[in-house]
């Protein structure tokens, strides 16, 4: 038996590379802990392990079997394995709102309100004075860009960005902004690709006072490539609220070059954009200026909206 | 406005002693947040003070109306202060298992499985390279000792033994054990004391899916010191129970020298500690040897057994 290191469900890059950086440090601590993933990786990921030269963490859905897990980029049952309560959850390294996992024993928390969990899987190297091998460096930089935006997004921090600079050195890596955008420019190639497939690449489920609000996003550096798929997008948003029984499914198309998003919506609530950001959608459509980050934009108005 | 750091009803001496400590890092890395405080001090807490010179934090039982809270030494909404749900829950510092607090927004999490918080608050001075002051590494330092039961608990970690080795070097203090057992003698000295106050002095209460269970602790270098208060504290914890709806009452007769508990019981379960301990109590007692923990040997089993 072993301990797993897990992220969210609909696996990201940040979920995938510090699952990966995490387990390096526990075993360089003695503890034996693999990573795992929750469901299929995105091209970007996929990009960043090839890079690197990474093997895909394990498929694995259930933990109840094992020694338990620390639980990496979240802290929400519903993300977590679907046998989270009767696991043993060991730790949480974590830069969101914190969710509603709880424990009957003590374990071991580090989250921070900074962009990234790879940020923080940092401080835990240096906590431990251990060595970061190049690779996982590599991969824990190109975690950082992603979910920073390369230092555009609001939840990107002066932790962040010194954070990415230390691991380009490890890395021997020189124009880390370049490769930001290499990863970007894979991110946008959408087409071909399913609309089921581009609405849950992104995706995280969130318990909002008892309601289910799906969320997904799409960084890409030009919307013009989801010109024609809106209407698409929407019909499939609302299977995809009937499928699961939720309350509002939100699909984030954000423009890393113009900095904001266009937010489709369909929900049970006809004024759900209203109510939470003061904007109208039309037919199920609104642009918002500034708006690129899913947990300090978009998730806490929302929440306390249906409050 | 002011944001302010608070630890559970029915402070301890860890919950106070963190509180003050955390304050005066972020004080010293530029947050205005100040130490409060939600019942009155125990003779050991106040014993602590007195002896490093600090005042008592405020006592403040509301905080919707301030920039938030530090929350330390728990993570259990029934611990914290009544309007915890319209207050920013800023960060939480602990050394319990993961409790039900959840934010809107990312936070600040230092949570370890260790001995005491303040073993945790001292790991955050040396993150930021912030010296501690005399006065509150001694208070720091007392905390320790009194939540690993002078390194006698089964909750003390090498962290905490070197912690309070660190902090004893900076406050100029030589024998560390003396002033230990100076504490836990001032803690003994429960003679003259409401019975209502004993079975409250440190008290703690749990929701354990569903159910309210409270427990309290009362540490001695004697256990005969109650000899004559048990029928006294049975009666006391059936109207403890009546009044707050629970559905029972613990008290932990800790002899500290013994190394063992007496565990006092009112409930809705006749079997409740054969269910959780595999130890029948007789007319409420029963002694349980090795017992001296509620965090790691008490709360955990019987949170399972009413599963």
């Amino acid at each position: 038996m072993s301990a797993y290191a897990v992220g969210h469900k609909v696996p990201d890059s940040d979920s995938i590379c510090s699952a990966i950086a995490l387990s390096y440090l526990k075993n360089a601590t003695g503890e034996d802990v693999k990573p795992a993933r929750l469901g299929e990786l995105s091209p970007e990921t996929l990009f960043i392990l090839e890079k690197f030269g990474f093997e895909q963490p394990e498929l694995k859905m259930t933990f109840a079997d094992t020694d338990g897990i620390y639980v990496v980029d979240h802290s929400d049952r519903i993300q977590g394995p679907d046998d989270i309560d009767d696991t043993t959850v060991l730790g949480i390294i974590d830069h969101h709102k914190l969710g509603d996992i709880t424990t009957s024993t003590p374990l071991e928390c580090w989250i921070r309100p900074v962009g990234c969990t790879n940020t923080i899987i940092k401080m835990m190297y240096d906590f431990h004075s251990v060595e970061i091998p190049k690779d996982i460096a590599g991969a824990m930089m190109c975690a950082i860009l992603s979910d920073t935006v390369i230092f555009k997004s609001p939840t990107c921090t002066t932790a962040d960005i010194k954070c990415v600079e230390a691991l380009a050195e490890i890395a021997g890596i020189e124009d880390y902004k370049a490769l930001g955008m290499e990863m970007f420019k894979v991110k946008s190639a959408v087409e071909g690709t399913p609309i089921r497939d581009l609405v849950l690449r992104d995706f995280k489920d969130f318990n909002m006072h008892g309601k289910t609000v799906g969320i997904g996003q799409l960084e890409v550096i030009d919307l013009a490539v989801f010109n024609e798929m809106k209407e698409d997008f929407l019909a499939d948003m609302a299977a995809l609220k009937e499928e699961g029984g939720r309350h509002s499914v939100m699909l984030l198309l954000t423009d890393i070059m113009k900095e904001g998003s266009e937010v489709l919506v369909v929900s049970d609530n006809d004024d759900l954009t209203d109510k939470a950001y003061g904007k109208t959608a039309v037919n199920g459509k609104v642009w918002i200026d500034g708006i690129m980050s899913r947990k300090k934009q978009v998730v806490p108005p929302l929440q306390d909206s249906l409050a």
